[in-house]
């Protein structure tokens, strides 16, 4: 089978012009076949401002009211993806810009919860594998905006690590599969305040060891803010996918040879 | 060769939910094959007072500044397109929406004018047919903004009626392509003021009758207004296009079927 990159970037990246032209030009060069997945960053939110559209928040979590879901669909889908696609195109990478939407390639259902509506967020049900396929086959490189659809003429936000992880899963028969998480910090620390302190490795054995405590007591060794993440890797894993890869989107190429950031894989 | 329908939609009907819904319910129902391009209305210009963006009109003409590119990128690529194609997917077409930047289908320079400068304005200099056939062959629709790019990473704001007709063109090796500008207005008029006036049938002879004074002198038989449109038709025609139809969105079916409207063909 042959190799797939699915590429999740932060939107501190999105944010910072020459580090984001800096992460393109190396995404570029992959020579595999590559799926980015990307956010908006700060540029939603500061549009919301400059509309006077205020930003709802209900314990912490934002939601998508039908005027923030105009706005993310404007930057996500519009403006980022856009720029990002032609961005790419100026460095010979023949890269398609793309929602959940088109193509009916991610059909989601309105988030149901017994507290809290989060408005128009959706959860993932199916992805159009054969159409993704074709579309690689084609030498494309795919740019998602993490926006879906209900079937019913419904756009929904979507958070963009699922879309992400959805997509590799999806593609797991046709390719081996990497799933790469590429934000600020260089890996999973196993100090949170020293950033030397990356963990190059994680198999399941060893995530067990990191996350009880030493001698089944005290904190365990691992930032508890990262267990969420690596429990989706885990599963993205049991799923079919090859490796999950943790690291900064400035050394993507380090990261996927394997250098630099944290791979977490079976063996 | 299979008969492919390009068809432009005109801005008001955009603006209109209705008439915009009950259209795409018309064009998911064509059972060929089949590409829409799309403006944005009014939206851009609302989007624009909301921001405090100021339009810059020279001798009349609108200019893609900068903050205007961004917003028309927002409004066309992000809201309007993802909507129509959500829509189109309820309807079970399955659409895919695009731009000009995307798989480099629509390749453009900055519009060079010896007097006005009109700003992110793009001019077409080739179109990526072997990617749209692909498309069109996987049993998509295809759903255009009308962006373009000019490889060096520059988003380009292109007339929707010219990214028709180029797409138009450049298709007609592999299929029969009608080219169908749809509007307010029931297709070309003999009497402006007469919406029951319509001219069925133009052919090159015909159009040469119209153009013509009634015996060398006094006023054309046709408004003024429609020869830069009908001269662009005929540009078609003789680029391999085998008609070019004018008429009602609220009509389309009526349009293809050859029942409403005005149709442009050589015979």
């Amino acid at each position: 089978m042959n190799d797939l990159y699915v590429i999740k970037i932060g939107g501190n990246i999105i944010d910072d012009e020459k580090k984001l032209s800096s992460f393109l030009r190396s995404f570029a060069a992959i020579g595999e076949n590559k799926i980015l997945v990307h956010g908006g960053g700060k540029l939603a939110t500061r549009l919301a401002e400059k509309m006077g559209v205020e930003q709802k928040l209900v314990d912490g979590r934002r939601i998508t009211d039908a005027e923030t879901l105009k706005i993310v669909t404007m930057v996500y889908a519009g403006y980022v993806n856009k720029n990002i696609v032609a961005q790419l195109q100026s460095f010979n990478c023949n890269a398609i810009g793309l929602t959940g939407v088109d193509g009916d390639i991610i059909l989601a259902h309105k988030r149901k919860h017994p507290v809290i509506d989060y408005g128009f967020v959706g959860d993932v049900d199916s992805v159009n594998a054969p159409l993704l396929k074709n579309l690689l086959t084609q030498n494309l490189s795919l740019v998602f905006a993490p926006i879906t659809h209900d079937q019913t003429g419904q756009l929904l936000n979507t958070n963009a690590d699922t879309v992400a992880q959805e997509i590799a899963k999806a593609l797991c028969g046709n390719y081996e599969v990497s799933l790469v998480y590429s934000f600020e910090k260089p890996g999973v620390l196993l100090d949170v305040n020293d950033e030397s302190s990356v963990i190059r490795k994680i198999t399941s054995s060893y995530y067990d060891e990191l996350k009880i405590p030493p001698s089944g007591a005290g904190e365990a060794k691992i930032f508890a803010g990262m267990i969420p993440k690596l429990d989706n890797a885990f599963a993205a894993l049991k799923s079919g996918v090859n490796k999950v890869i943790i690291g900064k989107a400035e050394e993507l190429d380090k990261l996927l040879k394997g250098t630099a950031g944290t791979t977490i894989s079976n063996e």
